[in-house]
């Protein structure tokens, strides 16, 4: 009995003090929590880029697991049938519990969706990683809320810094990340509650992938014009440009999943009929630059000028892909795409290629996740310092343009865009 | 008659037409507005810089008229107690008007706020240019509300705009200027309305001032080291010393400033006697190290290590300057602070000094103006992006140390920093 006083005592003693002094516990609260976020999910991050490397060099190597594409699309989809119906919303459901605390995040999110990725990749399916990213940090930062029994309000910065840790983990770009986990959920509106969460985990999982000896690829813009006028709206245009290319995939994107769920009622059946397809158009026009990442042809974007209809093609190749049910997320194809789509631009706009593949490789990105402050900050730290004005132009002018639409059917209206589509504020893109 | 129904019939049209498509319209108006504003605050940017160099080294070259330095306070304190008692409230005017738009910034702020910072700096007192470069900004860009008839909503953008490209303009960091703007008049929250007239005016504004050849001082980090969890630490210890510096200032010009006013009745005399005391204070430690800008000695503190009190003598300048009513802001002082401190901190924290310098050159600030965001930016833009991981850190951490305190007693609290502070939210920072 005393000594049950005795701990009440303390535990008062130390809720005084709490309440003294909030921010040093808050700070030391939030470090220990990032430092544990950082580790695993910048180790989880590592081991997902290192195995998607291998298993795009072996494909590059074995191109005859193209044939294979449905028969490993109807095993993506049996496995999220059977086992992953819990996670299937994927970055959404991240968004979804952000915005409204629900039931914890299931760890299985993690594995799955790694799984998914590789076998999306393995046997040649346009995509990307960033939902890989975004998934796994998400899946296993929620963990630590039922290890440590946070509450809701506290689960929301979990949230965040998971997505933070996964997506500056997965492409090398901290700063990015963080503010990506801030900007992403809310368009329009960013909220600092979790910049310390953020960036600490951002931060912390980029250390740990790099820790793990797991390098990330160098773009090169070599020269930069002074901002001119001219120059100026020239950037614009192209940031128009960039900004339709976002609607396009999003639609593209959305009607080919809504046609595969009209058309194909058992789940699994809908990526072995996209993976048919898929396979048949690389069978046809012969070549395999557009499935995989392609950070091949992202990397040749910023040297030398490419076919005009590359972008389109990506984008076509990604739609199918992911509106089947592949997964992996829309990042990366949505780099390529941008890349490719600036490459092409150079013939009319007078501005040096590779800045234009670098304006539109974070642009077309700004457009469909509606995040143009982590977009230019990416653009920052993997180009340089000195494309930041024609960067910050494209990706503001692509944001403008997409509108209330998006690659994240989770995010919520959080100031509209223009006045005029004020009544959509506080509504989820989806529900538009 | 016939004709006025024609008309009529016209505008409906181009109504329906801007319902129709109201983004084109939107960006086409703000492009203008833009236009406008980087126009005539750039211009007028660079007049100050130009000026404010030119009295900075008439200054260094007759340094006698340093004793004159009350007689000029004297002046300035006559010239805003009777023509510029409208304008006084400097900043903070116009970041009230921003939160609840009332009368027309008049136009004489600017010419004010350049003749009062000219003066402060011909005769040596210890003062910035940011506060100059937001309130041109601010007051040039308001003269357009009334031009174009714009309506409340519209006016607080055009501000934004204006404060954006002041600060873009002055500093020669175009990307840390816009988001500045956004940033600067909640804490803890960033809306994007004005994202597009905020980028837009302090690129616009920043293009304007180098096209008149007016250049900006450059800054060197030469060596970076990759961050490891030992330096992070380190880089969140400097962080905390940086948000503390930021505290004691705030709290040390609010505290004179008071003094000031309970002690002196008449406005002008402050100034006087307060330029009196700055004046003596040189006399007697026989240096002109703490007056002024003070760009050799943050140059300095990039190289070589200087003697430790230096922050806190500059720390004590700018406060009895500023306190007792002269003009030119807080800013370039504060970026003194944190270099100086940074560079006194290397005896303890094991980072090179040319690092601690930048992180302090930025954290102080960010501590002092609560605007993290645009201060990660500055040191992006200024020193390269290798640095950003340890500014981010010192930011970051500077920013929540600092709590809800800060330069601006016009800012309110957004998104309160901590939980316990939740009450605090939507309040004035001065009401606190």
């Amino acid at each position: 009995m005393a000594a049950a006083l005795l701990t009440v005592a303390r535990y008062r003693q130390l809720a005084r003090l709490i309440r003294l002094f909030p921010l040093p516990f808050f700070v030391a609260k939030w470090l220990m929590l990032t430092a544990l976020i950082s580790v695993s999910v910048g180790s989880a991050s590592a081991f997902f880029l290192v195995s998607l490397d291998w298993v795009t060099s072996w494909r590059e190597a074995n191109s005859w697991v193209i044939a294979l594409l449905p028969v490993g699309g109807f095993l993506i989809g049996l496995l999220y049938h059977y086992v992953g119906s819990s996670v299937e919303g994927g970055n959404n459901l991240l968004l979804d519990n952000i915005h409204r605390p629900a039931t914890r995040i299931r760890f299985r999110m993690a594995p799955l969706v790694l799984a998914g990725t590789l076998g999306t990749h393995l046997f040649g399916g346009s995509a990307g990683r960033e939902g890989t990213a975004l998934q796994m940090g998400g899946a296993i930062a929620d963990q630590f809320t039922a290890l440590f029994r946070l509450r809701p309000r506290d689960r929301r910065l979990v949230l965040i810094a998971g997505i933070s840790a996964g997506f500056g983990a997965v492409f090398g770009t901290p700063l990015a990340g963080a503010v990506f986990g801030l900007e992403v959920f809310l368009i329009g509106r960013i909220s600092y509650e979790a910049i310390l969460p953020a960036f600490g985990a951002a931060l912390g999982a980029d250390y740990v992938t790099r820790w793990w000896q797991v390098g990330h690829t160098h773009y090169h813009i070599d020269t930069v014009p002074p901002l001119t006028p001219e120059y100026a709206f020239y950037a614009a245009l192209a940031g128009v440009a960039f900004g339709g290319c976002a609607i396009v995939f999003g639609k593209l994107t959305h009607v080919t999943s809504l046609t595969f769920k009209r058309w194909i009622a058992f789940p699994p059946l809908r990526p072995l009929v996209g993976g048919a397809v898929v396979a048949g158009f690389v069978w046809v026009i012969g070549t395999t630059r557009y499935i995989g990442l392609g950070i091949p042809v992202i990397v040749q974007a910023f040297e030398q000028p490419l076919p005009p209809p590359d972008f389109a093609m990506k984008l076509l190749f990604t739609a199918l892909t992911l509106g089947a049910g592949f997964k992996g997320g829309e990042v990366t194809p949505l780099f390529f795409m941008g890349a490719t789509l600036g490459n092409a631009l150079a013939c009319w706009i007078p501005l040096p290629i590779a800045l234009l593949a670098g304006m539109g490789f974070v642009a077309v990105f700004a457009g469909a996740a509606n995040t143009p402050l982590a977009c230019i900050l990416m653009a920052l730290e993997l180009f340089g310092v000195a494309c930041g004005p024609y960067v910050a132009i494209a990706c503001i002018m692509a944001y403008l343009c997409s509108g209330h639409r998006g690659i994240y059917g989770s995010q919520v209206v959080g100031q509209s865009k223009h006045l005029f589509w004020g009544r959509q504020q506080g509504r989820k893109l989806s529900d538009l």
